[in-house]
């Protein structure tokens, strides 16, 4: 029978073995008392096995409050499930890997570090629909990343000065365009006459430039809502949409994938509460595999020197980690975005860790606060990546690019 | 204007009000780098407000990695935002008060300890249909708690197995039964197979007794398929659907309340990674307060002296938060769901500190593993809550009740 497998650093003070025999029972047909219905046949086709336990010595512990006492230590373990458990459901696939097991009191730190899925469980699931291919037929961008903005101020602006921002973004010669997370249906700028506003604006570049470019409309609400909206972002000759992860949960993203006729640009605000804690919650290599089975086109993954706490190793896992297979017989790339507070300076480190120019690279004040305005900023990143690319330093760049140059000396 | 508020315990090296400047910029019209577009006008209409600032003293800090250093203090932070920002929308109100804000470097521990909202967002809001009064009606169960249950094994047994189940337990007189989180809709135990079978049972019962009792069935899924198979139970004379919030998310949610004609019962499993460190991520007063007001009619709260790592005052306050009105005018109950670990013993407890029976108290292990079979189990924890109603110690009531003395005898 086909399993599923999920990873994690466990941190107990029971025997490991005890402790991943609790856990895989919780998740599974045991119970905290026998029960006479739990027999060898039902075990056999339901119970949760534990296919790895590698101890990884003690530790200080313990990483979290209310757990049982003695001495701490840390291992590897791996679970499976019979898919039979589950089907091919992502939301009961959430329940089982990541339900009632954090509080047990034999865990004093859990964390899912990945998952691994099955050809035939990986083929069932939506997937993403554009990934890199796509982004770039629709985009017209290939053999660099997408160069991107957010609209700033985050919130505030009214359709009309949004597209008027999206006006001189155009002119700049930008790639891609996103909403900010917190700017969805807001009375001060509502989603239908912002995309009405801003689509004009790009139908017009276009119908100039031949270029069309690529704005993620964040359409995060209700399902009929998020239809709609992306319904009218299709009509308006959009091609991208955006939706964020935790305020939709994955039925609300499957819902709008099953609909969808457009890439979806996941966004992963509220990631801070699943990861922060390195003793709790979720690896990105884990929680990200769920998203991306159930569709999603583009994810954030933060951005080297960034200006949260994440540190520039992690961001690159994470960033590796959307661009590795989902299975043998399935891809299901989904293309990273980088973003808080990039500028030109980063380009060049980004290329050395990744390898790969299949990213959006989204810079805020890095475009619009450029010191010769935001024309310059883009081709600012664009002068820099093609260096990065090239093998050519960034100061040798700079020489030759008086945007590259600028953009060192104010953002260095 | 009208605004919707959150409160937070914060934890930061900087000076607090420097901190708190910072959450509420990130979350509305602030960005890393001055942007022109942030007017004063801007500002005053979209703007987030520190509404209170209160400092709580110096700590060890820090509780979380990747912290500014420095001394570490904590406070409380109100922080208020304009309806107008997200609408009536509790997707968006969660990307607002719990997005980018946790990982933020000037954050060394963050944590949403409660949400506070308008009449009107309210009164916007689907909130319980049914909650107390409806539940009572459709069990039939007045002036005590309903008596409850979850089927175990969690998952294994087929729906024919899990309908002689349902068939002792309604011969023993249990109120309430619950699906395990673990079983939605497996190739071992179908969803309509289920119902079908259950149902047909339950119906029996209530034809000879008049008691229908209320199973939960759980149809965690996509939206299609939670609507289908809500309507089955529906049709099938069933009255109540169950699903998991960290699964489905509020959107999810949302779309499952407003088709739904039937009670949802909430399952928060997961909730161990959204609260497990003190440090980061929600207080169930606050997160809970977003699926009240999507529509929850039960909510789960673990129970006293359970098999997690929860201590009894947090089981209480998580419980007394539900019962409190969700506003002035709406009161919005969601009836506290007690388990994990449950029998006899923790009747007084939990009526000691919470003062009402409006409650489900559910048993596994107190029931089907009472030391005169599930009848008696069920007698066990009619009897004890009768006793803890009327002022009645455990060790009287157990001289009159053989069902309760056992309990004592098997569970003490």
């Amino acid at each position: 029978m086909e399993r599923f497998e999920a990873e994690y650093m466990l941190e107990t003070a029971w025997p490991p073995e005890k402790a991943a025999a609790v856990i895989a029972g919780e998740q599974s047909s045991g119970t905290f008392r026998p029960v006479p219905g739990e027999t060898e046949a039902l075990k056999a086709r339901s119970a949760a096995r534990v296919e790895v336990l590698e101890e990884l010595g003690p530790c200080a512990g313990p990483s979290l409050p209310g757990a049982a006492g003695g001495a701490y230590r840390r291992a590897r373990l791996v679970l499976s499930w019979p898919v039979a458990n589950t089907g091919i459901s992502l939301p009961n696939v959430m329940a089982t890997v990541a339900g009632n097991l954090f509080e047990l009191n034999c865990v004093a730190g859990l964390r899912l570090v990945d998952l691994r899925f099955p050809e035939g469980f990986v083929a069932g699931c939506p997937r993403p629909a554009f990934g890199v291919t796509g982004t770039r037929a629709l985009s017209g961008v290939e053999g660099r990343p997408l160069i991107g903005t957010i609209i700033k101020p985050s919130i505030g602006l009214t359709a009309e000065e949004t597209a008027a921002m999206v006006d001189t973004l155009c002119a700049a010669g930008i790639d891609f365009i996103k909403d900010d997370e917190l700017q969805a249906d807001g009375a001060v700028c509502p989603f239908d006459d912002r995309v009405r506003a801003v689509m004009a604006v790009i139908r017009a570049h276009a119908e100039r430039t031949g270029k069309a470019v690529m704005y993620a409309f964040n359409l995060t609400g209700e399902v009929d809502e998020m239809r709609a909206r992306h319904d009218l972002v299709l009509r308006e000759g959009g091609s991208c949409v955006m939706v964020s992860a935790n305020s939709v949960g994955l039925t609300g993203m499957l819902a709008l994938r099953r609909h969808a006729r457009l890439p979806i640009h996941l966004h992963r605000n509220g990631w801070g509460y699943l990861s922060r804690h390195p003793a709790l919650g979720f690896d990105y290599a884990a929680w990200s595999k769920l998203w991306r089975l159930a569709g999603a086109d583009h994810m954030h993954v933060n951005g080297l020197a960034n200006k949260f706490c994440e540190g520039d190793d992690s961001v690159m896992v994470s960033a590796r980690s959307l661009l590795s297979p989902l299975s043998g017989g399935h891809a299901g790339v989904t293309m990273p975005v980088f973003s808080s507070g990039q500028t030109a300076l980063q380009a060049h480190g980004t290329w050395a860790a990744l390898g790969t120019a299949d990213l959006i690279f989204a810079a805020g004040g890095g475009i619009m606060a450029h010191p010769d305005g935001p024309a310059a900023g883009v081709r600012s990143l664009q002068d820099a990546w093609a260096a990065a690319m090239a093998g050519v330093s960034l100061a040798q760049a700079a020489k030759e690019s008086p945007a590259l140059a600028a953009a060192v000396r104010g953002f260095g």
